[in-house]
């Protein structure tokens, strides 16, 4: 009963955030098809950011339902996790509307590297929390995907000053690797690893 | 419980989608009754999309209530159809601007066609995974509304280009169709499928 | 169960409706207490909608709590409801922006009066299916306030030519007459009415 | 039961309201790091409003938690908080966008003030309806925190017109003197106030 709110709070700000992101996909003034061509980055960059607050929710849904207890400290870790989701429509529209160029790819990156600490923190929240559920512990792992997708995402934001769409096909691949059903892609993720 | 979330979710999505779309009802600089007369297509465009939103929210709450277990399947089909969804505010405003002119049209159904695609693999899914459970499948039965939509909506996209107002009359026809109760329409379609 | 997924709904476009129609109070250029005072009419015409999806919310929340059965005409008949709703954005920002001038006024005055119509065929159908229940149709009894509101919203429309600002104190009266607690003022409304 | 209602309206409004302030971020037409520069202010007061926002969840989480019993009066006390909160979007934007400057500031402390007068009456409201169970009225105690803070806004409103930078300054204290979890704070504030 406890968690039913932080949820319904966290699935509010979700789909606000998701459906809030599109309102950058500026109404164009004629009436062509040719209208449609300058919006195609911004879309790309809305289809990659829906990508990423799908995968959240999803992974925030799994999350939550292994957690039995909330305590304050969940409470603050889940807002500041919304946070930094919360700028996402801003982060998307600036690298949508400047064809992921360098700085807004450089930001775009930094807002998901700080998701995914904030993410970190809050798991390991729950983790503690639930100590005596070795359950949660053991489902998330060695938690492959949680540490290398930082790392990603931090050479992501060095390389878009030099190659920038080396950095936006970096948070793709990491979306992907998120997306796409485990045990081989995270088999390959593990031997780039080691 | 599972799948609480799922529809607390698509809810929220479905809820802001359907509220976003009245943003594009600019208010008018004058305030004469004359200055509401250019927003009058936007209206009739927001009308059609509410409905649209309001039989997916209906179809999707009875498809929900028959749906027992919850994947990582059904939860991605899920938000593949949201996306399509979400683009709804876009494509409404633009057609209702440019007054139902060619390829506003033909991009709503577009969007309207993808709608039902990603529909139809939510629903197989969910019928595959209640597999033991006849009555969903029973209950869709032989889905001639499901399947006769798409059609209607790529013929809308053709017809687009050529006879624009005839595209918007097929997709105000297939909203009735679904809105209208079933026993007379069906029987119509069928006989027009046969 | 099954009515939960309706309350949630309504309660998600409810909430984005009352927190929509602040974005109609623009934020302004400069920085005095003076920028404020133009903002002053669409404060007001905020407050007014905001007791206004307040009223309603609050109604929904009594009605749906003593609907045990939901149909599809239930459904559907909530949803004309928050379509009609759904413009209080659009007609709260327009009669706000033109200090409560004529054209705007009747027009707000017609988005009450055909809530009101939807509220009143939300209810009798909610009614009707609870048919055994006596219960909820003796709690709504003669149902005096529901009767009388859209006569006076009627009268407002039609003084909205005349005399506006009358038409603005007439939906005031209304709001205050639902918001104030019942007996005495159902008393006068009563007597006014016979 | 009765309660959820109440809650997940408010979680709705909440959410809106914390993901609606983030349009004021609005994205810079260039592509460069110094584009983000004049944005700093307003990010400034976006976290600081997302703060407040967060602190007034966990508050009400808390609050409605302990709520049995649900009356009227409590549901318009908590629209009427709904109201203040809602307008932080407006005011978070005008401050950010001039600076922390005399008449934003004052005015934030307004609505500050404000919502801490509706949360005062909607705490009282419900601890007068759970009259037999005393575990609220102890939870809540004297109540420092809730009594200090409205004394530090109308400072703050007061100090706005002198020193703007302080009023600003008061603010953050009070959101951290919320955040910090509370023994040595309290104390803090006690001493302060003794």
């Amino acid at each position: 009963m406890e968690k039913n709110r932080l949820e319904a709070f966290s699935d509010g700000v979700l789909a606000i955030i998701i459906t809030i992101m599109v309102l950058e996909l500026k109404i164009p003034g004629g009436a062509n098809l040719n209208n449609l061509r300058p919006l195609f980055p911004v879309f790309l960059s809305y289809v990659l950011s829906f990508l990423y607050i799908g995968i959240y929710w999803n992974n925030h849904h799994h999350l939550i339902k292994a957690c039995r207890r909330v305590n304050g400290g969940i409470l603050w870790a889940n807002l500041h996790l919304l946070f930094w989701l919360s700028l996402f429509p801003f982060v998307t529209g600036w690298m949508g509307e400047h064809h992921f160029s360098s700085a807004p790819s450089a930001l775009y990156g930094g807002v998901l590297l700080m998701a995914a600490v904030a993410y970190y923190i809050l798991q390991s929240l729950i983790v503690a929390e639930q100590a005596t559920d070795s359950k949660l512990a053991a489902a998330i792992g060695r938690d492959i995907k949680g540490k290398v997708s930082p790392v990603i995402y931090a050479a992501g934001i060095g390389l878009s000053f030099a190659v920038p769409w080396l950095a936006g096909a970096l948070y793709v691949f990491v979306a992907l690797m998120w997306l796409i059903p485990d045990r081989r892609i995270e088999r390959l993720v593990r031997e780039a690893a080691s």
